[in-house]
Order: structure tokens, then sequence, then C-alpha cells
């Protein structure tokens, strides 16, 4: 039924990496089949102005796509000067979605800065980098407990997120791009590791869609996610 | 209760005024209380490029909001050389919003571009233009089936949208900017006329939401959309 | 003789509605006929930074036009990644029209800013302007004196504009958009309440013109403006 | 009374020299005192993409001042990005004066460009400008009809333009830097060779003028103007 | 005497792995060391506009460094809004580099576009990638061979670069970071597989050098491309 | 056997005339025969932020070409918003060579910035830019002294550069645009007065070189460069 063959339930295989390159305070390449992503998280001192003197940190994600990680070049965002639309939308969801898994008072007034950069995409490249950015934000803060720039730990709760849509009428879960081209309801679910949504964004590509099939696939989303919760736990131990 | 007296399910009064300027070919003041967006609908021959040739029209938005229309000033895009990922993020899901309402293969090889510009916002300015820039369209398209331009009405669905959230615990519909900045859950819907859901996009602000609370203000929202597309029809008459 | 039916001398209707909008601490709509133009006046404290520790004030604007506020749809400004020569050169005519009106050192160091947001163009847009915004100035003096912020009244005089220019071999006044694209002179002239010159800026369109013509011009504007002088007041009481 | 001696009618030592570099059609270093402006002239066939097909020419200005053409450096347009409003304010003048010398019609769909740019700078840089590009576009216009790509002289008047002030109560004619700065008044004047004004823009930097001052400035400007016609004409023969 | 241990001439460990993505035509990851650098090649139909209509194909590269590629995170490019000098001065370098390695004309009207973005940066990563980015064309010139968009091999040589410089006074190859920021001279040489120079830049950061020194650093890097030569060479079978 | 008809070894004229604008501290224009540069040293209080502190000085140049420089007009780089790759490449290239010149601790918390803009351009504008820039900056530093902003001479070496390249089968020296667009190689050096290499730039354009014609074109240029120096010396007594 699937182009791969997977169940309509069954994500891909999901690989995440850590310490992927040597720099960075956590460093973590995520793959959701050949949807390949590499998350840096960064720690600086010192805060955005708008947050300076309130004792508070900050995390916040930026989001890039090299030009040939898809199936024809897109031109370089540095080289046009600025950043697309879309580019803009996923990197302020990534950050809301980080920061719903802080508590950002117990940050101190330090910043965390996760850099997705999507290396090969194949479908579920804003999924695939929430996910693996959580992963690389909790290496982070590993890295800011060690150092003592901290003392308490921040985190709350693991996030993940997952996309689901309704192709050839069915639900399914973690489109790659083939299914995504072709479905007719796209939805991207952000959850918490006990089932809270954080973030859903549900666009219908082609027919408008029921709130039954809403359900459906929120249910469908919860299920997935906590797979890949289990796997981003697995990877931190 | 609310700060303004309203019931929960409550939306502010809406108020929907046609030909309000006198060059556009679709021209509405539509206003959800306080908030007040100026809506005009242009048709211009000819596509973006990457339609040329493909014997379809096109439906896109522009967003805006006038530097004084909020309670401080906030600096004009214009003048900074860029549109914020907010504004981006905005006028794409008006956009996609419109197109969902249209059969673009109806609609010839011509253009319909609706600048929404905020002139005061009190909340819910992206769903207010949702609603307000479907009947500048209609009046769009009107005038290119008087001027002959098309032959069939290529309207397939009214569209109009409202934002929900979860105040004081309570879910509660058409948030005005106080109830906005305090809720822990905001939630924008956009629906066609038959109660399908084009698009839901729902944010954790605080606590993240249950499904549960999710399908209390999607149901919400259903109501409050049904008003609004009454309205809708009464200023088309 | 002229499209409207006025005479030579006669300016179009001017309304002027205060409070316009709620932020602002001066918000003036003024309408020369067709030509509705929408002036926000914020105070902020400080200064630019070429003007701190002086103990003065600055007085500054800015001027837009939404896409869809002509014949036909003009990209928008802020898409475009700039302003373009037009606007900045009207933005900085309104500036210095207002800082003439205006004892900076009376103010304390802070800032007016006064956007002029054209909604509707039908000719005479930086006149419409200057005039609105001289208004919404005075409303924000007055705000600013009821809050406290500073004890003496800076305002000096009151400054009006007005377009006049050579239609069809006669000096006429507020040209109107028809009458603007027509005309062999194009001339703006900003005068103070005692009819001394501000800024007067002629162009041939067409053929030049001699010095007797441009005193014909200056003249008309003058009885034109003491009009407008008065509305002002009227508005203003 | 006038820091270097002149008279209030005086102008400053004009030197005109063409040719002075090699590659651009029309080539001229123009001094006014201390101001030093090169105004180079390039022809290039077709128009812009609005006026394609209309069988008429075009002619524009682009201005430019090198960095340290000043008392002290002002930072690089290039490197900041962008041209500052009053650049822009500056070539649409240039470019308006040179228009209204021409016939556009005569001169084919062939566009000339003519660069103006500071050398150094001492008052007065946007009417030597206009002065020098005059003569600069005259040489390119008979390159243009040496090699045959014109049959018809297009040109129809020199142009050429000074600046006038209320200095010390005093009407003088084509200010200096430190002149210019300590002025009540500001006048740009732009005339044909029969003494018509094609362009006159008058601010009030201190006290606002009255229109007998106004008169006497052009008249002033007549004056001054005459006399640089005269060299502009020597200088071509 | 080096940080890790190596001679002189030693160059760090290289590894050249293909088809790395999966989209584009060449793909290439290669590893200086800690130096990282993916390298994709896309073939496209077309020519850029300057060589239109001529007959010949064009090779081109893209530089970019992931934020977290170094020490210390850098602002994004795309978000800064421009390449900075740095990136393009690289690029335009390995575009040079690999236009010396081909016959234009036999590319037909196509081009090759090389994306280089450093995952991780520890000093050589201009040479790394010219290496590299020389291997990943290769991949794409087969592909458009087996597709017969071309019939005719246009590579003439294999290209390498390494990077040379005088560090605690003696020559020494490939340089890492570490040794990079504390070395006198640095000079980047790319050469032909026969040993002739394509290019050569050499830059005194501390002392300038002599002559002699100049050539014992050009011979040193002729024996370390030589390597480089192989082991590509070793890759491509 | 060249198009002017020189030597192999022979530079052009050169004339370096200092003080030729009034306002900068240093002020030459340096002329290769036809082509022609000013160079402007600028002396402000202050250094970057990145040197904040740190008790040390700066030297930085900036690199632009007025339009029509060349044979045919190239769009001005302020009016597309920003500099190109080539530009960008040239003003580091002669920043780099004039900090070589100098020790920056004796210079103070100050910077000298030197604008280099070409009048006139018929090949070599960048080794005519470092060439005459080390004049300029000599007479900043001077400037400095007298007025008491240093107390020790900064200066350490005299720079100058020369274009060489190999043209019809032999090494010539300082080429001029027709010899440029024809050569097989071209290469920019830069030395000290004692013939010190401070940076060797060397490209291919047409044939790979040897190491030996590299080092008879480095041989070329030590003697062009010591011409130069002889004339910078003369020049400033």
């Amino acid at each position: 039924m699937r182009p791969d063959g997977r169940t309509a339930q069954q994500i891909r295989p999901v690989t995440i990496t850590r310490n992927y390159t040597r720099h960075a305070e956590g460093s973590v390449l995520i793959e959701f089949g050949d949807t390949k992503v590499l998350c840096n998280a960064s720690v600086e001192k010192g805060v955005p102005r708008f947050l300076k003197g309130k004792g508070q940190g900050w995390v916040t994600a930026e989001y890039g796509m090299l030009p040939r990680a898809t199936h024809t070049r897109s031109g370089r965002e540095a080289s046009r000067g600025k950043q697309g639309g879309r580019t803009l939308e996923i990197q302020r969801l990534i950050g809301r979605s980080l920061r719903a898994a802080i508590d950002l008072s117990a940050l101190g007034e330090n910043t965390i800065t996760v850099d997705c950069d999507v290396i090969q995409a194949d479908g579920g490249t804003r999924t695939a980098s929430i996910t693996g950015a959580c992963v690389a934000m909790v290496d982070a803060i590993n890295h800011m407990r060690k150092s003592g720039m901290i003392k308490v730990n921040p985190l709350q709760t693991m996030v993940a997120a997952i996309s689901v849509g309704i192709y050839k009428g069915e639900p399914i879960s973690d489109l790659q791009y083939e299914e995504d081209s072709a479905a007719d309801t796209d939805m991207n679910v952000v959850m918490t590791d006990s089932g809270k949504i954080i973030e859903v964004q549900g666009t219908a590509e082609g027919e408008p869609f029921s709130i039954d099939e809403m359900n459906a696939l929120v249910e469908l989303a919860r299920h997935s996610i906590r797979e890949l919760n289990d796997l981003q736990k697995e990877a931190l131990n």
C-alpha cells in the first residue's frame, strides 16, 4: 500500500547519533529513513536584548537546508540574501517546541541555539529536526551542568514530533516525500513525553478534512511520538 | 469572567464593509471588535512564473500591520528592509486558506492578490484577515465575471477563521489582545462553510494541552465560524 | 473646466477625523476628496543617537502607501525589501515640515514619530499627509502635556500644505490624480499659519515655467493653505 | 561679508573640463570652487522595461559621493547595502532636469545614463552635478550623432542649476559648505537657457521665508544661471 | 613538533566517501583529519545569461559553513542577509579551480554547480573543498555521459589543493586550525595532476617571506598534492 | 611586441599626486598609465568592536570602481544593494597589505581607513590601489604625529604591488587591460621595500603554469616593485 511497504502506523527506521561533530556542546545526527538532519546545540552566555536583566535564559533554533538536500537544487538562501517564509516558519516552530520543554528561569542568563541543517530531505524534515534538536539540547544542558554554568536541571519533558496525513483515504504516519506530495491532508504534531500537545498544525492540501479525521490523525501521532520518545531515551543512555 | 463581559462562546461584534476603497476590484473593511483589517483584492492578468502555460490561475495574499496598529509602535517592515517571520507565516496561511476555496483551473491564467493591512490590532488579526479576504475575493470574482474575464464561478466554498484558546482554564472563542496574552493555549482554525477544516494551528503558550482540550476548542471554533459564514453571506447580499 | 467641476481656486472637500485609531497618542484620518491618509503620531522616550545628551527632542515621519491605494496594484515595499526613492523623498519632506512647526528644545529628550499611511490615493497624498500629520502631532503634544512629560507647549505654528499646478494653461489648486497626470507644472507648498513658506517644490513636468507663473502658483497656494489652517483649527476645537 | 570675500551675487570660480576620463561617451569634471564632481555620460542601446516598444529614449542619472569627499568620512553606501534618501532624492532631481532638456522621442530606443560622482564636496554638489551633467550629455549626444545612432539633435535647451539662500539676512548665490550650514533658507533652482524654471526647491532651515524673499532668491538664481550657461557654451566650443 | 605528531611533510588522514547523499549527481564527503566538507555536484540544463548561445557550458561553486562547524558559533549567513567576503572569496576560488580542469566547450549548454558545505572545520576547508569537489564533479560528468547529455569527456585533469605554511620557522603541509592560527605564512596551492599550478595564494600573516621560502612551500605543496591525486583516483576506482 | 611598445620588464609611467583632495588626512591620486585611483586615508578615533580595549589600532581599506571607469558601464554597487565578490576580495587584500606595513600597537586605539576609488580602469587597479594607499597612509600617519595623536612612528616598511603575467609566452610586468584579457597567467605580488613577499596571488587564466614560470614572474615583480618603492619615496620628499 505504502511505497516502501510500511503499514499505516509504521514510522521509518530512526537513527540518533550523538556527538556527530566535535565543537558543538550537543551534536546529533537524526535520520528518519532517508531524511537526515544535523542538530547542533550551542551554549552561549547572555540572552537577547529583550530578556536582559530578567534573570532567565533563552532557547532558540535556526533551520537550513543544504542546496542539494532535495531532488533538484534549490538556491542557497545566503546567496539570495534572505531566508524564505518556509524556513522562518519552521525555525520558529522548532524554537517554540524546545522552549516548551524547558524551565527558562532555571537556565540562568544563558542561551542555547540549536542549528538544524538538513543534509538530505525525504519528507518530515521539521519533525526530525524537533526530535533530534531535543536530544542535542539535553546534551548541551548536561554540558552546562558539568561545567557548573547551571545547578538545577531545567528540562521538564522530552519533546518529539511526527508528521501524519491522509494518503489514499487512510491516515498514515511519518510521510516520506512521495507520500507527502500526494497526501490530501498534512499534519505536524509536537508532543511531550506524557502525550500532551505542544503544537498541532494541520493543512488540507486537497480536500478539507473533518473533525473526526483530525482526531484519528492526532491519535496516530500520539502513538508514533511515544515510539520516538523511547528512541530518544535509548540514545541518551 | 471575560474582560469585556462576553460569554465563553461569544464572538465580538463583527462588521463587514464592502467597497471600502475605490480602486480595488474587491475592498472590504472587516472589524472583529477593535481589530480592523482592510482587505483589498486585486485582479491581474497573468500568473507567477511557476504556473505559466498550465492553464490555471493563482490566488495569493500579503499581510501587513501599520506601525501604530499596536499598543506601542513597531518598526515599519519596509524601512527595516524585510518582512518578519510572523508576517510571512500569516500571509502564507491566508493564501493557502483562500486557495482552498477556489477551483484554480476555473480562474483562467489570472491572479487575485489580496492585501490584508491591519489598521488597528486587538487580537485575531489573522482570522479577521481570512474572513474579510474571502469576501473581498468574492467581489473580485464577481468583477471578473461581469467583465467577461471568466465564464464559470470558481468559488467552491466560503472560508472563515476564528481564534480559540484556553483562558483561565476554560475554552473561549475570538480572543482579544488581553485574553490572547494570558491564554495557555492559542488555536487558529480555518473552515469551509460546511464545517470542514482547511487549517488548524494550535500552540501551547503555557501548559501543553490534551487531545480532549483540542477537541473542545475545535468544536467551539466550528460554532463561531458558522456565525461568521452567516455574516459573510449577509454582507454579500 | 476641471473634471469634477471645481473652480480653479477651489480645494476639494476636506475632512479631518481625530482619534481615528485607538492606540496612537495622536490619530487623524485626513481626506482631501478621494485621497485618504491615516496619520498616527507616536510618542516615545529618547532620541536618535545623533541627538543624545543635547537636551532636545526630535520629530520624524514615515510614509507608506497601501499596495492597492492606487488604480493598479503596486508592489509592497516591505516585500521588495526597500523603500523607493519617492517614498523616502516624501517622508523626509513631511519630517522637515513638522520640525519647522516645533521648538525642539521644548520637547525634552522625546521623539514624536508620525506615520502617514495612504489608504486611498487620488493626488495630493504628500500635502494631505503634512496637513493631517500636524493635527496628529498637536494631539500627541497635548497627550505629553497632560501626562506631564513636558511643561511648555513646543508648538510654534500650525503647518499645512497644498499642491498647485498649471493645468490647461491655468493655475489651479489641489490637483486630483487626473489633473496631476495632465499638468504642465506641479508645485507643492508648505506654509505656516502666518503665510510664510516652509518648503516649496516646483517641477516642470511638461513646459518649463516662468517666474511670474511661479508667483501666481505660490499666491494661489497661500490662499488654499489659509483655508486648510481654518479647517485644522476647527478640527482641534 | 562672505567667508571667502565674494559679493552676494558672485558665484565661485567654475571650471568645466571635458574628456576627463577615457571610456565614457561624455566625461566632464566640473568644479564650483572646492566642489568637484565627475559627470560621466554613458550611451547604451535599449530602454528600461516600462518604455519598451514606445519608440522613445530615456535619460537617467545616478549620484554618489566618495566616502571622504566630506569633512568627516561617511560610510560607503555600497557597503551599507542601500542608497540613502538624500542620494535618491538628488539623483531623481538630476534625471528630471536632464530629461527636461531633451526631446526623448528624437533619441530612439537608447538610454543615456549620467553618473555624477562627487570627488570633493564644499556645498552645491547637486547644482554642480546638473550643470556638469548637461555638458556631458551634450558630448554623449554628439557621439551618438557621429556614430549614426541618431539623425536629429534631441537637445532642446541647456540646463544649469545654482543654489541660493538667505545668509545673515541677505540673499546670496552659490553657497559653499560653511554658508550652507548657517543659512536660514536654502533654495536650489534649475533653469533652461532662456531663464525658464525646470525645478525649484526651497527649504526653510531656520525661519520660514516670505513670498518676497522667495522672489528675490529666484531672481538671483536667474542671474547666476545665465553665467553658468555662458560657461557651458564656452566649454563646448 | 607538530601538535598531532605529524612530520612536516605529512598530510592528515584523508577520506573520500562517494555517493554520500542520494539526490546529487555527484556527492562526496571529504575529510582532511577533523575537517569535513560535503561536496554536492548538481547538473542543470542551461547556462548563465552571459554564456547563452555560445555553445559552451559552465562550472561554478558555492561554499558555506554550518554555523557550528567552528569552535564558537558564527552567525548564519542566510539570516544575516549576505555572504561574507571570505565566503565569496573561497567560492570564487573553487569555481576557478574546477573550470581549469574542464573543457567547457565539451560540456554543452549545461551547468555543473558544486556546493561545498563545511560540516566540521579544523583548518584547510578551502583545500579540502577543491579536492572533494573535483571528485564530485567527475561523478556528475559520468552521470551526464551515461544519460547521454554529453558525448565526449570534458575532463582534462584532476585538480587538488593543499595549504602549506611556515610554522615555528619550518615549512609544513596541511595545517590544522591550531597550526594555521600560529603560522607566519599561509599559502594555498591548487595544482593539476601533472604538477602544474592553477592557483597560488600566499599571505604573510606575521613576517613577510622571501622568494626562497615561497619556493620551498610550493615544492612541499606539489608533494602533498601528488598524494591527494592518488587518493582521488583510488576513490574513483 | 606589447601593444604600447613597452619592453617586457617595463612598467607604465607612474604618477603619484599627494594632497589631491582637501578633507582627507592623506589623499593620493595614483596613475599607472591610464589606470587612475584616488586613495583617501581617513583617521578616526576608536577601533572596531573586536579590538576594543586591546590597546592597539586598526588599518582597513574599502575599494570601489566608478560605474564608468570601465569600457562599458557596470551597475553601481550602492544601487544593486551589495558589493560584489571581486570588490570584497580586493579590499580585503588592500587592508591586509597595509596592515603588514604597520606596527598596530604603536597606532593607539585609532583607525585608519583608506578608500581606494577607481576613477579610470586600464588593468592593475588593485596593485595601483595598494601602491597609492601606502603613500596616503604615510601622510595620515604624519598628520597623526603632528597633531599629537601618536608619539612613535608605526610605519615599518613601505609596501607596493605590481601585476605580472605570461603574455604570448613571455613574462611581462604591469599588464594593461588588453594584455590582462589575453594573458595565460595573471599574478599580483605585494612586497615590502626590502623585497620580501607580503602577498602573492597567481591564477592560471588559460594554461596552468610551472613552478619555474612562477619564479620568473615573482623575480620580475621584485624588480618592478623596487621601482615603485623609489617613486613612492620620491613622492614623499
